[in-house]
Formats: structure tokens, C-alpha cells, sequence
């Protein structure tokens, strides 16, 4: 009975606290576990990222619950996914496009049926009325396929990936984290494909990322040129040291990557 | 065995978690819940109105824990309430004005035994050395009544509400949330009685808020025209499409707000 | 089986819930709970000050988990500490010295078995792949002693404390916290030993601070002038009425406090 939850609500005001009252309501019990609440407001991308970079770290069947939700009130889709032995809960925005890109055998559901939700049902705040409500359900043991209708058109957003240009490899920069570090979409394989065994050089806003290192602390403590790593979440990062490389190059999200294959 | 928590000390210092350590060394197995420790340094209204937007949320009898103080160690009475099933912990200086407003059954005790405090009671953190240990208690199953004696005089705030004034009303805005969305003082009632079944049209700092919507997304995408809108807390909030209202309006708490009727 | 975690990670990113997603896979039913995240990045003295002023407040035997890794992915060592009924977890980085400072009777290992790691290990973030593994297994039981071998070297910051100079003694603002107070090195066994029944008056970046006061709101509440008051922590802090000593009087963490004695 583990439900983590995801949100752009921030944490200064109740928005949280009412899902979690409602979570604990419906699922005494239950153990809440915050993903975040600080994606930027209504930063579909940023949220889709930052659950597919952490997702399959909890134990399953954990219910991931994500509310990012500018169409809240209109008739936008509420979503229950089943994949990879857990359970989602979302607007159907296109935040779960990355989870559902790496899980193809996900079973998607519209969650319709209002029985499973609070009433009444505001035009505001469905983070409280009907995405906690089907989290604690589903929590609880409710078998996804209950709560409506299976879903085959799910709104989905570009997917994380890199294109051949000229000589080398696009990709963008996913997300910059709270260190300034700049996460590419390059995954390992892309680049051993495109260049095995060879050193990669990378270019973005300008500059130029000539090395690789093995880890952060790597080289002098003093030395500030920006390097890339193999980040935790699978793919490369450009870094600094001590430093925030998204300041220093100016890097922010969708910023274009490109690889210069030898 | 739930106990929320909603101070104004933030989250980068060590107060909330020698709170929590408090607390679950006193009861063990309970559920801690952040309601918020965001709250502008000693801004009582700011607790008062969060802590109602999202009490009754919770699962009774849960112990809301509120630590906004910034009489601590001064003569000020420490306050036990219970009230809707809930029970609450708090300084006795208005930040439960709000509840009481609300729950004219409650009833409130001045918790003076200091066999309920940790021993010994420092001057600058009651947080820890006294409303921590009254939680704890209370959601171990101490009897409020047994903390001290009844009491009548609780230090109270203007209640929330709405006055005549000319041919309109006049409110105030209560709250700005995350989003820049205002959260005025006018409920549903109020506006109906003043107003039945016609337009209503809002002025704040200058500004004429002519349309009442729906929900958020309603109307084009681009429109950044400032709207009223029916919030979750139960209350009139002035929006506007992907923005903040705020900030468009310049407004802030405690700013007026008129109710022109037709 | 309770787990605080003190990090730099901040609250945006996807790191906090990946290092609690593993604890939960490895230690489920643990309890986790946040010290803070907000650390500034890889302020290693902030975190040993925040760690000392709370770990105590705990139920033992809780494990405190502690992650500001600049060295992560180097060959600095994780520790592994038992002490005070407590067990610690943290990168060799003197993290911990202030803990190790005030329990002489520490036991310090270090952890390199890696059958209590996550396999692979990443260079970039072993919070998720070495800490929190061995936090898990610590807190589900496992004897410190099993990770590694002793160790007597641990890295050591420059203790807390005073100094003689001139006619008086020399301390420095170990911390200022969200309120703008600023905690000094001084304590009051050594102030009592130095001056006892005397006043002191304190010098900090050309202010003087003559008075000491027992609570925050005494006085009249329009004095705006700094003085000093016994803090919850046990440290001599410099403070303000409603406002922010470290702003008035332009002091940041590391600059000296000179006591003046009579």
C-alpha cells in the first residue's frame, strides 16, 4: 500500500495535504512517499521526466500518482495505467508518455466511473476529488480494468530520442537538475552504436564538450571546464565541477545537443 | 495515529525534524503528515486560512499540530481543541481562528500540566518541547480535557467574512496561492444571498474582474483576461489562464475586494 | 526500523525518491523521515550542524542516512557509525564529525562489502546505489560491525568551539537559520566557566551585542536591536525582534564571534 505522488502544486499551500488527508481517508494505512511537488507549473515535460527517472526504484506495486493538470475541469481524461507491475494515476496530458514509451505492454484505462471518486466533484481540484480517490483505490486492490473503458489513444508527447543529423547525432536536453547539471537524451547505446570505441565530442548553445569523465570528482578540483557523464538516470549529462553547467553554457530544457562522431 | 505538522520553519533547518523525532519517540507507529512549514515567517492569517483549507480532509480524529509562534517563551497559553472530531495543537495567538470560526462546538483547553511537555522546556522551542509532546499524547490517546483547564478567551482574528458597503459587498482576499490564483473571502452563500441567479462583477486593486468561470482551461488558450472562478477551499478566487493573477493585479493579502451587484 | 534522511539533493529531482524507492524495496515498513534536503550543495559543515542540532531526537536505534557527496564516484570511503544508540551512514568527507566529536565512544566501519550495495553501482550517485542500500540493511537489523573493516581515520572538520583571545574568546557563527538567526560556537558551559555571573557582551563584524535575552518576544516589540539568547540547540544564537540578525548585521556561516568578558 505505497503511493507516491507527483505534482506542480508546490508545498506552501494545502493542495498536497488535502490529496494526503484524502489518500489516508480512503487507505488508512497507507505509506506516502513524495516524488516532488516542485515541477515547475504546468511543465508537462519536466514531470514526465522526473517519474521516469525514478518510477521502477519503489518496490511494486506501488501506485504512482501524478497530478500536473492545467485542463483540470474540462473534459480531458482521467488515466489509470497498469506497467511494469505498477499502477499510474494521471491526467491524460501526455505525462506519462516516457513510462508508457519504456513499458509497451501497459494497459491504459479511462477512469470514468464516478464511484470511485469523491463527491462532489469540484471543476478545480481533481487532484483531491479524483486522482487521490483512484490512487487509494488502487491502493487498496482495485483491479485497474474497474474503473472504465481501455484507453488506445492516450495523448502522448515526443518521445525521448536522438536523430542522425550530417555527420552526428540531435538530441535535446531532457531536464537541468538542481545542481545545474544539463541531462542530454543520449542513452549509451545510441552512441556505441554511432561511435564504438570512439570518443564523442559534443556541441551545445555554442559550446563545445570535449571529454568524458568516469565520475564528478574526477581531474583537479580547480579545473571548470564542463565535462560529460553517464548520468544515474541512464543517460549523458553535461557537467561541471563544483559548478552548475546549465549557468556556465546556458543550457536550459529542450536546448539542442548535437554528437560529433569521429 | 495520524498527527499533521504546519509551521513556519521551513525546511532547510533542523526544527521540523526534531518535531518529528519528538513525536515518534512519544508514539511510536504514528503517521506524520506535512500539512506545510512554508508559511511566511510568523504570518498567522497565512497558517489560519491554510490549516482551514484542509483540516477536515483528514481522517478523525487526527491531531493537527501548529507551530506559528512567535510569542514562544513569552507568557502566551499553549491551546489543545478539540473540534469536528479533530483535535488541535497551537499557540494561543489566532492561528486557530479560522477552525473555531467554523467548529462553534469546540472546545479548548489551556494545556499548562507540564508532565505533558518535555522536560527541560527550553524558551525558544516550544515546537519541540511542548506542542510536539501534546500531539504526541493527544494521538496516543490522551483525553484533551486533561492537559488543563477550559478555556473561553482564546485569542481570536477577524473572522473571515463579507460587509454591505454601498450597493456591493466588500471582501478581502485571503490567500495567494502557488499559482498566483487569489482566494478571496466570498463563499457561495454570501454572493447567492446578495445576488441570486445574476452576474456578479469583482474590483480589486483598480482592476474589474467581469466573468465568472467554470473551470481553469475554460475559453481560448491565449485569453489572459483575469476571471473569478469557484476555488476548492470553498471560496471566490480570482485566476487567470496560465498565469498568475497575482502578479497581473498586483495584488496581495489583505488587499479589498468589492462585489458590485447588478 | 526508522530512516531520516539528511541530504543536498533538493526537492526537485527525482533523487530523494529514488534513494526512499530502494530503502522501501530493501526495508519495507521502514519509516522514513526527511531531515532536510536543503542543504546547500556539498556544504558539508551545514550538514554536520543540522545532523548535531536533531539526531538525538530520534528513538533509537534509528539510522540517520546522510548524503553531501562531493567525492561521489571517487575513492573516499562509506562509513558505516554506531553511536549513542544511533547508527549513521555517510559518505568519509567529515560529515559526521561533530556527531563524532560529542560520542567519543563512536565505532566507525567501513563499508565496502558490496553484497550490501545495489548492483551496479553507478559512479554519479551512490545515495541510491551504496548509502541507502546499507541504510536499509542497517535498519533491518544488520550488525554495523558486518560491512567492513574498523576504522580509525575517519576525516575530521575543525571542531565547534572557542578559543582564548585577549582579555576574551573566539568563536564563529557555526549556522544562520530560516530566520535569519545566527548560532555562534559559544556554549554555555564555557561562557559560565569564563564569565560566571557576568555579563558578556559579543562582537561580530563590527556590531556589538550587549544584551542577552531569555525569549525572543521580550521586550518591547518595536526594539530592533540584536541580541544574543540560549538556542534550542544548545549554542549562544544572535537574533532580532521579528526579523533577520544575519541580514541586519550582515553575518554569514564561518565569521568570528568575539565574547567580551567583563
Amino acid at each position: 500500500m505505497l503511493v507516491t505522488l507527483l505534482t506542480d502544486f508546490g508545498t506552501t499551500d494545502h493542495f498536497v495535504a488535502s490529496m494526503k488527508g484524502v489518500l489516508l481517508q480512503r487507505c488508512p494505512g497507507a505509506t506516502l512517499v513524495d516524488i516532488t511537488h516542485e515541477v515547475a507549473p504546468q511543465d508537462l515535460r519536466a514531470a514526465a521526466f522526473t517519474l521516469l527517472a525514478c518510477y521502477a526504484d519503489f518496490p511494486a506495486p506501488a501506485v504512482h500518482l501524478v497530478v500536473v493538470d492545467p485542463g483540470v475541469g474540462s473534459d480531458r481524461r482521467a488515466l489509470v495505467v497498469e506497467a511494469g507491475g505498477y499502477r499510474f494515476v494521471a491526467p491524460d496530458n501526455g505525462v506519462l508518455s516516457y513510462v508508457l514509451d519504456r513499458e509497451p505492454a501497459a494497459r491504459v484505462f479511462h477512469a470514468r466511473k464516478e464511484e470511485f471518486f469523491r463527491a462532489p466533484v469540484s471543476t478545480t481540484f481533481h487532484g483531491r476529488d479524483v486522482f487521490a480517490p483512484l490512487a487509494a483505490a488502487l491502493a487498496g486492490g482495485l483491479d485497474p480494468a474497474r474503473v472504465g473503458p481501455a484507453v488506445r489513444d492516450a495523448v502522448r508527447m515526443e518521445a525521448i530520442g536522438v536523430h542522425r543529423e550530417g555527420g552526428g547525432l540531435r538530441g535535446t536536453v531532457l531536464h537541468v537538475d538542481r545542481f545545474g547539471n544539463c541531462i542530454t537524451s543520449f542513452t549509451r547505446r545510441e552512441l556505441s552504436d554511432a561511435a564504438p570505441r570512439r570518443e564523442v565530442r559534443l556541441r551545445v548553445n555554442g559550446h563545445e564538450i570535449r571529454r568524458i569523465r568516469h565520475f564528478f570528482a574526477q581531474g583537479r578540483e580547480d579545473d571548470r571546464e564542463p565535462f560529460a557523464i553517464w548520468g544515474s538516470a541512464g543517460f549523458l549529462e553535461i557537467a561541471v565541477n563544483r559548478g552548475s553547467a546549465a549557468r556556465l553554457l546556458g543550457v536550459r530544457p529542450g536546448d539542442a545537443v548535437l554528437a560529433l562522431l569521429p
